[in-house]
């Protein structure tokens, strides 16, 4: 059965369209039941409903606190049948309250190889650090921002003084292979969590002997 | 002409090794005019002597101040000829003063993909927080530890509960490529700053166009 998840946004959305593909071309086994945006003039909403998907605002300043705001948030996502939560550039932080909802069952994407550059510029902040190597991760939501266990991390290199949209770009282009990877994986059941660290079952073959060949790790599956 | 240099070691000094491998291969330009060490029992001392080379043990315990014990280090680094400084495990904090004598000569290695995980356990550090992509920075030496302007990175995978010895190992396979190739720059005038971004000159050529493609970034060269 596919797995029921809930997309939440805040802006454009195109890692929800990575995953709508993804989804249309039977690639991945999950079903995006709904999707939620605090911003009810964000384009993922309209990239769901073109797509016949039930897109849902709930604007978080209507709310008289965060922990409302979750609450509403929960109720609706459960209401649509969802089970998962997929954060595709969703600009809040969640009370323990939701993440307690769904628990080991949130998922987000950040564009930087965390623990560097948490925040809302990763890119932009890689760009000025001046880093050779850049990159994307997936990771379990915790209660502190970009911080939750890692599923899966992809680097890209990076050239001195470029700008933050060609590095952004490049980052974007492995953004919308890993994070459906990652859904599918949660879909398949087969991300184990120990502490802060995810195993993907069956255990994992050995890495390439000759490591500068991975770029992606784990590995991507045929199809992704 | 060759670039004479200096190595600064606390420890065991395996990168170290690695530059002196690649210049008596005849693929790095260099000269090592002396190998100095605060810790008289380092065995990068006995390395050295090995090879030939110049061995100097000045132990800071015996100087009054971090700026008396770094004037001594300048001194004997001239009194060898050295004109650019390699750290290769070296585990103390250089003054301003010492770098002023040196200026954008004096290199730094790293066992993580810095801005993350810097400090005296990259490796451990890496395996306890669960990342899926380690790897090692050679950098531009400032006032702040593991902090300086980038030269080189390379990222390797990681496993989910590996130990840091296996982690580090993998990492440690990657230090002894990059830095005789970042030593190897310098050697050729090619590295330019830029506030903290460094240009391989003559310019690089772009990205391949599968970024995944790509590990160690730039690219190492022939030889490396």
């Amino acid at each position: 059965m596919a797995l029921p998840i809930a997309v939440l946004v805040s802006g454009g959305g195109s890692n929800l369209q990575s995953i709508i593909d993804r989804i249309e071309s039977g690639t991945l086994d999950a079903e995006i039941r709904l999707v939620l945006s605090n911003k009810p003039d964000a384009y993922g909403l309209t990239r769901a409903r073109n797509h016949g998907i039930p897109a849902v605002a709930l604007e978080h300043t209507r709310y008289g606190s965060r922990e409302e705001f979750d609450q509403a948030m929960v109720r609706t996502i459960r209401d649509h049948g969802a089970e998962s939560v997929i954060l595709a550039g969703f600009m809040r932080i969640l009370t323990s309250e939701f993440l307690n909802a769904f628990p080991g069952r949130v998922l987000n994407i950040h564009p930087a190889l965390l623990p560097s550059f948490p925040g809302a510029h990763g890119q932009r902040d890689a760009a000025d650090y001046g880093v050779r190597i850049a990159g994307c991760t997936v990771h379990f939501v915790d209660e502190k921002m970009d911080h939750g266990p890692v599923i899966i991390q992809a680097a890209v290199p990076a050239r001195p003084g470029e700008d933050e949209e060609t590095l952004g770009g490049r980052i974007l282009t492995l953004e919308h292979r890993i994070y459906p990877q990652a859904v599918q994986w949660l879909a398949q059941g087969r991300l184990r969590m120990a502490g802060r660290h995810v195993q993907l079952d069956p255990s994992e073959a050995a890495p390439a002997p000759q490591p500068e060949n991975a770029l992606v790790n784990p590995p991507l599956e045929n199809g992704f």
